[in-house]
């Protein structure tokens, strides 16, 4: 869509059928996001990407609170006595974290990891806590940093540090604590869809690729421009594991000891890694309107023209009052083409452009992001109408992102058929599958394509695993992922 | 103001007059506040002392954007090689720092401490980011935990990790830096009186007691029940020396290049620790309305009585459309009397008691808290009243605790005289001071009294210094410290 001038413009960007990973870097670069650290493998995160960082928060806490659960803090440093307690837990996670041996000048009796995530940290506390059912559940969550030693990193989505939440959750029976672990599962897939705009595929991690010491993992898929895959927010049925490996009991309605059902869920900064890659374009990054830190950017034209600085200003303001984030550009050291182009880069839904005829007719210019349509709309009710426009904005950026992704993905007939499209054209390959861990290693080693998700919703696509021959057990979706 | 009765019901928190450490743990025990972890120094804070942070932060969240200041995250880690660039930060630091030596399997190349506090590895970014004046002022923030090893610790007031906010901004001009230290100085005298309901003395370090690296530190200062005074918040101004020592430069206005001058600012967990020592009594927690997560609890009384409970819900209701902060208690496992005391221990500000009768005559019961005053209210215009009577809570809590540090501070002729004062009855001692480190050495070593800050509201008290007798230069407070 861009226009040789503005490609000009924008050559900072590689454009992403040439070299995807390439304009990922180059989007996050250019519009300030993040930078690399000293330290290799952290990042730093920029004001413009923590302001979506604070959106993705606010949406997520809200909605955590409405279903009853509260914020609390445990420490960041877990002795590795209590990392070793869960067998799979240990094994899962030994290997990525890092450890503290040295308090000042002095060793420690016991190594310290900085948490990779805090199931073993709060299930010694909940050992200590819990009583009685009538304590029963425990819905509590932390907003925190994690370190997992990564060799290879890349902004947002695997980096040696990130953001997140995780909930750790208690409760009487095996349905209270699923009912939790869909319950959970359910919000983020709203958060991605009404905030991010991104539709996913719900449904269950295959044995292989859950959470080390999960029962069952859940997880929401989204997929990139690139047909590759990202794991968007997991939410774990952790049944007894860990509330058995840490002798957490209480006494029970009938009088006896149980251990209770246990839970645990996160999302992270990297779901932002996910919203540059399924909006953005060539131009650089698309921000839905929900999400975005500033909605609707002003630009006066002729602005040195008497009355136009006082018209944006009073649009500002209106906007303001309607509660939508707008910024008025009012700069004199740019030219309205060069904030044209900066808005667009960094992703602004909606530019208006106000000038002095457009005021003589009482009007000013509308210009989406999204799809570049740029009408003119009146100024009698335009928050009213911005706010409409918004809506419609972000409407449309989610029907365009599922009709891609349904686009990527495809069902076929043999394993060559497979690879092929998974070469040629990849995306999510739809498939019958046996069930069969053996089976689905082999497919890794053989084509790096993972089982993302068996979705909850079911279709049968025939009767035998078109990877080993043996009988289909059931549907999953396939894809590389990040 | 308890009868013997309720002190029988509270007979877990130790009277303050008899040990005031030991009421300070009792309180936050029995309230749930906090608890300690497996990892020693390091703290649990549980939901409902989290629920103070959080509107704590909410507070100075939007007080900080409100002054153009944004969000950003700096890595969790800092290299050895960065933390020893600024000779007296290092010096200060370096005892007190976490050191982790392994990633994952594999001993790292260097050390990495976990960050006692960010100037170092912020103004190594600041150095990558700043070309020209034209980029100036940068006004950052981070929210997050730090560690800093501590020998002795207890829960708020000095832990090895703690959750704080800490700002990092550079700007032109020696004097809008310090415009800019003393206004956010200003914001958190600000938070503590209008949201903690904490009276503070306003002012400067001594060098000897200011932040490891800074060229003037400034302080708020508040007294606690005990006479101990407790550093609520300090605002750096760091001048240039991070800003040479990381090589932060930029084009000046007329070409040359510059280094930025420089502040940072940070106030944390441990301003929760001032509230419960300058609010507490004997009976537990006295939380000032504006910070509590619970403003009013709803007692309903004879609840099974037809009509209680639906009145009791919609008087919740009514409040919450308010924007009031309330819980309806309406549990049938606990008598009215067992929930009095129980919020009563937790410091719900306003307690409503509504049976049957109430209902007839069209009012309720309000008990006040802070003074135990309990007045009946017309059910008509109900959440207005309380507003009301929130914000007279808040008021009249602030002025008790002026009241109570007016009367703790005290002023003295002889060095004898206050050695005798300090040791029975403690508080701010008000008095001239020759400036001299020495003689503030002398005074720490022979009393463990300290300089807590040379107020911006001076007096004169007369010509010499009371403790070397050389002449005055200055007044200053000094006390005992947390
Ligand atoms: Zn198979
Ligand atoms: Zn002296």
């Amino acid at each position: 869509m861009a226009t040789k001038d503005s490609k000009a413009f924008v050559k900072d960007i590689t454009p992403m059928e040439e070299d995807f990973a390439q304009w990922y870097t180059d989007v996050i670069r250019k519009t300030d996001l993040v930078d690399y650290s000293p330290v290799k493998g952290f990042m730093v995160i920029k004001p413009y990407g923590y302001a979506l960082w604070e959106n993705i928060q606010q949406f997520l806490d809200r909605r955590f609170k409405e279903t009853g659960h509260e914020n609390c803090y445990f420490p960041l440093l877990i002795p590795e006595s209590l990392l070793n307690k869960e067998k799979e837990h240990v094994e899962g996670f030994a290997p990525e974290v890092a450890w503290v041996t040295h308090g000042g000048s002095e060793p420690l009796g016991e190594r310290l990891c900085v948490r990779p995530t805090s199931e073993t940290i709060i299930c010694s506390m909940y050992s200590k806590w819990l009583t009685s059912y009538r304590e029963l559940p425990y819905l509590y969550n932390q907003w925190c940093s994690v370190v997992r030693w990564e060799k290879a990193t890349r902004p947002f989505l695997r980096t040696s540090e990130f953001l997140w939440q995780e909930g750790h959750t208690l409760h009487e029976t095996a349905e209270e604590a699923q009912k939790e672990t869909l319950q959970m599962l359910d919000i983020y897939r709203e958060m991605a869809e009404d905030l991010l705009a991104i539709p996913m595929v719900v449904g269950r991690k295959s044995d292989r690729e859950k959470f080390a010491g999960a029962e069952a993992t859940y997880t929401i898929e989204a997929l990139m421009h690139d047909g590759k895959a990202l794991q968007s927010g997991t939410s774990h049925n952790l049944a007894q594991h860990f509330t058995k490996a840490f002798d957490i009991t209480y006494q029970g309605r009938n009088g006896d000891l149980e251990n209770p059902h246990h839970t645990s869920w996160g999302a992270s900064t990297r779901l932002i890694g996910g919203v540059i890659m399924v909006h953005g374009d060539n131009r650089g990054l698309v921000l839905p309107p929900r999400l975005a830190p500033i909605q609707v950017v002003i630009v006066p034209i002729a602005q040195k023209k008497p009355g136009v600085l006082e018209r944006a200003e009073a649009l500002k303001n209106e906007l303001i009052a309607a509660g939508i984030r707008v910024k008025l550009d009012d700069s004199t050291s740019n030219s309205p083409g060069w904030k044209f182009n900066e808005y667009e880069m960094k992703g602004v839904p909606l530019r208006v452009e106000i000038g002095p005829r457009d005021i003589e007719n009482g009007v000013a210019m509308v210009a989406r992001r999204d799809n570049h349509v740029k009408e003119s709309y009146a100024l009698e009710g335009f928050a009213a109408q911005m706010q409409t426009l918004l809506d419609q904005v972000h409407g449309d950026m989610l029907e365009r992102a599922r009709a891609s992704r349904d686009e990527k993905t495809f069902t076929f007939e043999t394993y060559e058929e497979f690879k092929q499209k998974m070469a040629e054209t990849p995306g999510f390959a739809k498939t019958m599958w046996c069930g069969d861990e053996a089976c689905e290693a082999n497919v890794k080693a053989d084509t790096g394509v993972t089982i993302r998700c068996i979705p909850f919703e079911q279709e049968n696509l025939g009767d035998t695993c078109p990877f080993c021959g043996k009988p289909a057990k059931e549907m999953v979706y396939m894809a590389k992922a990040y």
